[in-house]
């Protein structure tokens, strides 16, 4: 029986998409680069190579319940975990480890947030397989590991993994030093000259035995709380515990509960063509692009514009002339054009609106 | 037996105002100005204080019969002719002629676009008035009557009424000298200084009896056409009957077939908040504006944005930002955003798509 899982985490709301990304359908449901492919699915069969499709849990909301089954056909119902409310990763991903704790004591997990790009897949499974083998060690158990990006410029968007001075080559497993919140761009600019720094993937591996260790540790009431329904998950009373008990649970973070808690944290350094694909701005770096250096999907003409963003819904037309540096976006009835350099202030603008 | 008639003329595809326009629903179907109403419906309410209900006439393709008696449900079926296919205003105009002929010999009438905008409706009534009293005088049977509009600026996209050179007061007949194509800047900027040119309006009122007679002298083969029908107008046999020979009028508009040629045509000089709303800048011009002079329709966020047309559909939510004299328009899966400056290329732009 292999015992590899992977945990999708797929709760996120996007509003930093709009209007592609809303309430009723988030981003991890998108295609927004015309992959052909949803961001969950892309991930979905990025692990599958790895994980047997028996072994995905996906934690969501419950409202998204049926459109995870609609990208992931492979998956059984039960496999599609509904959290209550949002309540941040580290109850989303303790409820996912109960889960499999049920069915697997000595699981190895891969946990994953379900609306990232990786271009390079095959550097990819390297990378995750060589986390497995890491935790898989009898003498590694404790140990929780993260994966780190080589960053490529001073971004400002992502937290940090600090490593120890010295040579941290890409592949291989290293000691993290500590955990950098976002920085300011002159500190994002000291972490790119220093080389001792990557980016926080938030793609994490470890074992189940290690993490639930973690969790007694350094969360030990949220433990206590998943401990308390060790009869029910896996049962058709799951749900029902799970509906009555998640809101107890901390609203907080793995970051910050247990990685930055935690003593025997590893990372692997890594460069598989990673992007958490935030922004607009991040997704216009990794769309392909006219000779104009335009991004554009969906059924358009443009003309007289060039570094734009042209994004509408499938069965709608678009005509764009003469812009330089915006974004024109059209989906599910709401329209969006505006400079890509003032992005930040979508989420303002449609509370406006 | 009230004898005055109107017919309205909404045969119009509208390509120039894509993609609110479409084949599927031309402009006169439009509230492009956010009035409540649409451009064919003001226009029936506009004449209605004069015209009774049941003597309207609206000219247009079959497949926008529907449509029509939607907008104007006060019309039974009978009173929406369908052409069979677009042969310009003269054989247009016979064809209502004709039908009136066969309800009402000694008929006055009222010829009018479906799509034009009037702001000043009190004294629109009044000149449509002083036309129909002076058609209905008896020596003035054979007089051709079409109102023209005192110019307030150099348009160059309007046809010219020249009249002969004194005094032409406002809302008093005066006749014409003659008619002037759409003229260049140079030309327009004349007509201005001279002060004895109108815009042409292509709103014509004439006795039954005095525009058959012009057809029967200016475009014999087309009165001949028609006289061959004279038994199925207004019967049941009516429609057969134009299917099977309106193809075989003259492509020619009343302008050129009648007015340019006749005799006794004479115009009113009129004020009355007149434009035919043919182009997104004429629109602009008349449209309410905000603050920052953009003239927004339908549900609209707009932020640091200024001479812009905003004009989405019911049930669409917009945010535009940063855009100076652009125009954004939504409507029925399709998108435009342009420079209102570049607005005479959109056709080629629908092409490209």
């Amino acid at each position: 029986m292999i015992n590899k899982y992977c945990i999708i985490m797929a709760g996120g709301i996007g509003s930093r998409f709009w209007p592609l990304s809303k309430n009723n359908y988030p981003k991890q449901f998108l295609d927004i680069l015309g992959t052909g492919k949803s961001f969950i699915r892309s991930t979905f069969e990025r692990f599958l190579p790895i994980v047997p499709a028996e072994n995905f849990l996906v934690v969501t909301n419950a409202a998204y319940k049926n459109t995870v089954l609609e990208h992931i056909p492979e998956l059984k119902p039960d496999q599609v975990l509904c959290e209550p409310m949002r309540r941040n990763t580290a109850p989303c991903i303790a409820y996912a480890c109960y889960r499999i704790l049920s069915q697997h004591q000595n699981a190895l997990i891969a946990v994953t947030p379900a609306d990232h790009l990786v271009t390079n897949e095959i550097e990819f499974h390297k990378i995750i397989k060589t986390g497995f083998d890491f935790v898989s060690k009898e003498n590694n158990q404790e140990a929780l590991l993260t994966i780190g990006i080589q960053p490529s410029r001073p971004e400002t968007g992502y937290g940090y993994i600090e490593l120890h001075e010295g040579d941290n080559p890409l592949g291989t497993v290293s000691a993290i030093q500590g955990f950098k919140e976002k920085p300011n761009l002159e500190r994002a600019k000291e972490f790119l000259a220093a080389g001792n720094y990557l980016w926080n993937s938030g793609i994490f591996i470890w074992s189940l035995q290690g993490i639930l260790k973690a969790y007694h540790k350094f969360l030990p009431e949220m433990a206590e709380i998943f401990d308390g329904g060790k009869q029910q998950f896996g049962t058709d009373q799951e749900q029902k515990f799970i509906d009555s008990h998640f809101a107890l649970c901390e609203n907080i973070s793995i970051d910050y509960g247990i990685m930055e808690r935690a003593e025997k944290r590893y990372t692997i350094p890594a460069e598989f063509g990673w992007s958490d694909i935030g922004t607009w701005g991040s997704l216009f770096t990794h769309a392909g692009k006219d000779n104009n250096n335009n991004a554009c999907k969906g059924k358009t003409y443009v003309h007289n514009t060039k570094n734009c963003i042209v994004n509408v819904e499938d069965g709608v037309e678009a005509i764009v002339e003469g812009l330089d540096g915006y974004l024109v976006a059209y989906r599910d009835h709401s329209l969006l054009v505006c400079q890509l350099s003032n992005e930040q202030h979508i989420k303002e603008w449609v509370e406006e609106l």
